[in-house]
């Protein structure tokens, strides 16, 4: 999410959210800090996503009601994937979604927008020009270039898309780092069409094909293979056939009624004739593939002779699920060929790599640049690729979540600001309504390494002597059968230290005996056991 | 950890242990489920250990004492760090260990075992012969070839080791499929070592060069080039320091005693004098380039003008680690050399590549054949290999942990039974005195996710009325200030449902009074938050 600010107007570029990492428990998404934005949300004139996937639309639903739900302006298709995720969210105000084309120009406020057509993996997706006195702010947000083949010559439409820029000054250019370790230029979806198509025309046996429910080009290319070869389509994984269904809607998506038959009937066709596509090629543990390779999909199973195809690279983090994924398939006597170790290229990434990069900054040939997309790593490698370009440092700035960049002394000068804006990390889980505190998720990681350990006394008032043994109640710590003298000895330490606290103590002082009996408990457990279970003392009087 | 059996004898081929997953929170190892040798640990000979590598060695603490301490062979080096890793279970009973030569030979029961040395990172890797009457079986253990170049030429040396395969019948080949899926050759070590030898000499500034601490041979070399050089060496990371003192220990390393210097002593020498060898290269959270990173390091922080050389490859499942590593060094302005986008070798595996597995095969063609080392999936990938070089499928058996595999027929048939021997996931943490228990497991991740919920209701067993409002303590759930509202309905809840079921009941049920708070509450709780936390009803009766 990022927040172009000219004089007294504000326009948003794109709303996404992050999956988080494996140190935050139970949390669903990670949105970005809007705060800034909040406080100033009656400068926002308008809101502007450049593509339909959730990294740049996932934290629409969270974000957009705090700022009062400016106009969104967006392509159709689009604005048919934010309309379906708003379906999940009934209690929310309706968008004021505007559609707009790639040559559109808009104004808001005062500040002129327009936008041009770019090549990423789902129809639609644009860049943004921000003109201001001093030259464009360009960003074209997630994207590649569409060249003729593997050897990195664009189309000529590509190159008709950015001349452009050759006939106007840039002031500044924000762009995609995604793929800048990637030397050379992408693989075309063309050529994965090419190789998908000869897969289908000649497999024997079943074929499934697992791919991001978000590569929606592919998806209906792959429709259009079958079609054609007369193959029956299976489509399982609800972000798939949601992502078909609002393909079919925006009129990309022209099916023949016999293609697409019921998972039911697939015995009912020769295995050669059947392809299914399937969500889950990133291992995701409730994913179709996932499923049929762990023997818990209700009507599919991998057999000898099958075919599985994963058109797709592994997202960072995923590795050990893919393994998985694999290792299952593997088991059940099914053949796998996936983008590593396939002799020819069944997957493409919808970033550009450096060659591409490279030819992007010579075609608009900024003034200043900003490096966006992308680990804070890959950023630097995009500055100097910038620098290696000749740019001068003095022009780039390198980016990191609630900075604030500023241009002055008449678009002669940028530099980022010492203060930062508010710049937590925003955690969502469940239907989103609050945030998730930092201190649940420090609860939750030491409670899933160490368990917790309640022990709960009664004390007599008037003679602050323990009545009975304490009881404990114990999760995730440890084993409970095998640790009967444990237990006992915690329950002995306890109703001992609680009583020699409470010996001269009139009143009695809670707070003070609960924090001894952490202590010394605690002491004893991480002694005993080497770990250190969150310990919950509860001292009832009667 | 394989076990051989021949007649009466049994012979074990090492004992190592695996990272747990993110599904087994507060899990430091998995070990192999030993039951079986357990249960005929009479007629176990020998354990022997082919290299000190913990995915070879880490079990021997947990496993060697429930066989009784059987007598364990490897080469010297091995032993050094199998003696060093015990100093940690000082309670245990000491090894039996004996050490053993390349071209030694041993007899355990009936059983004559031969050993021969094998390329890896580290020194003294050995192979395993164990002769029958039908022919040997060989397992290299972890292997790569030593070759001379980048063309995937074998040296005298390697070409001489193999050779003594061609004169005798080899029943069975069990080797590792590590790398099955990288074409051609692996990178020769001394590649590296060129490559880390030019950047040592010409870097200007701090060199930090992060590795693994396994990769001992690297490290010994880096040491020689630092020397040669004149250079100031920073030995930075526990694992490291013990390693290498191992080597010391073991005579690999005569050092210059001036050339080791403290990280106190940093300043005192130019920046492009001093180079840093430090662990952490996986973006491990406490090993030192993390702590550096991170600016939680006691003494050293980056600072522009270093250059951080990552001379390892990234394990499946660190990849993030390995990124937000990557990242807040980059933050810093250092500059980071990684495998990936170097533009020569500074790192090599110490598994042989397809080419080299390949040449295994020819170099030894067994009758049968069992791929190890992997996963599962590369293991069947590793089959196909063998069958494209002319095996049949019925000498080649894929295994999954816990297969007995069966050769009969004097020594003409092979096969998996149907029965496995038990194989269970035995995970154990802290001080390995108990297994972790699955139980436990579950609880730590329905916690990690969900979070717990502890009700307490005073109860007085004449009435059935519950004594005050009850008390609750919860952590890792929702964050208790912003939940004021939800707890007080909780309470309120939990009074109601706890009276109306004591109502007519004497005496009281306990049991089913929790049973009614947990479902009712829960319910309450996941319409409320979409959250499952553990719910622990306390009733106390007064």
């Amino acid at each position: 999410m990022t927040a172009i600010e000219i004089g007294n107007d504000i326009v948003i570029v794109d709303i996404g959210f992050a999956f988080p990492t494996e140190e935050m428990p139970g949390v669903d998404y990670i949105i970005p800090d809007s705060s800034y934005v909040e406080k100033n949300k009656e400068r926002v004139r308008g809101v502007i996503i450049t593509h339909g996937h959730l990294d740049h639309t996932g934290g629409i639903p969270y974000i957009m009601p705090r700022l009062g739900n400016p106009p969104l302006y967006t392509r159709n298709l689009t604005s048919l994937f934010i309309k379906k995720r708003m379906d999940e969210f009934p209690h929310l105000p309706k968008l004021d979604i505007r559609i707009v084309e790639n040559n559109s120009k808009i104004t808001l406020g005062e500040i002129a927008v327009r936008f041009f057509g770019v090549t990423h993996t789902i129809p639609d997706s644009m860049g943004v020009i921000v003109e201001t006195p001093y030259g464009l702010i360009v960003n074209p947000g997630d994207f590649k270039l569409d060249l003729t083949g593997v050897d990195g010559v664009p189309t000529e439409q590509e190159e008709k898309t950015y001349e452009i820029f050759s006939k106007e000054k840039v002031l500044l250019l924000m762009s995609d780092s995604t793929n800048i370790e990637n030397p050379g230029f992408s693989v075309p979806e063309r050529e994965t069409h090419k190789n998908l198509e000869v897969m289908i025309k000649n497999v024997r046996g079943r074929l499934f094909i697992g791919t991001f429910a978000s590569q929606l080009e592919r998806m209906l290319k792959i429709v259009e293979i079958v079609e054609k070869y007369g193959r029956k389509l299976i489509i399982e994984g609800r972000s798939m056939k949601t992502n078909m269904e609002i393909a079919q809607l925006a009129g990309m998506w022209k099916l023949k009624p016999e293609t697409v038959i019921s998972m039911q009937d697939a015995g009912k066709y020769p295995d050669d004739k059947v392809v299914i596509l399937a969500t889950g090629a990133q291992g995701e543990e409730f994913a179709a593939l996932m499923r049929m390779a762990n023997r818990t999909h209700k009507f599919l199973r991998f057999k000898k002779g099958d075919t599985v195809l994963l058109s797709s690279s592994i997202v960072p983090g995923n590795e050990i699920s893919v393994q998985k994924l694999k290792d299952n398939i593997a088991r059940q006597g099914a053949k796998i060929i996936s983008y590593r170790t396939s002799d020819v290229y069944i997957h493409s990434s919808g970033h550009g790599n450096r060659g591409e990069i490279e030819w992007l900054h010579k075609q608009i040939k900024p003034k200043f640049f900003i490096p966006i997309h992308g680990s804070h790593h890959k950023l630097r490698q995009h500055e100097e690729l910038a620098l290696e370009l000749g740019m001068v440092p003095e022009n780039i700035v390198v980016p990191d979540n609630g900075m604030v960049i500023d241009i002055t002394d008449g678009g002669t000068k940028i530099h980022a600001l010492k203060e930062n804006v508010t710049n937590r990390i925003v955690m969502v889980d469940g239907m989103g309504q609050n945030n998730v505190e930092e201190v649940v998720i420090r609860d939750r990681q030491q409670l899933s390494q160490e368990g917790m350990f309640v022990i709960i006394a009664i004390i007599d008032v008037r003679t602050g002597k323990v009545r009975k043994s304490p009881d404990i109640i114990s999760r995730g710590f440890v084993y409970l059968k095998d640790s009967q003298e444990l237990l006992h000895q915690a329950r002995l330490l306890a109703k001992r230290k609680i009583e020699e606290s409470t010996a001269q103590m009139h009143p009695i002082n809670f707070d003070y005996v609960k924090n001894v009996i952490r202590e010394e408990v605690g002491r004893y457990l991480f002694q005993k056991t080497h770990h250190r279970p969150i310990i919950l003392p509860v001292i009832i009087e009667v």
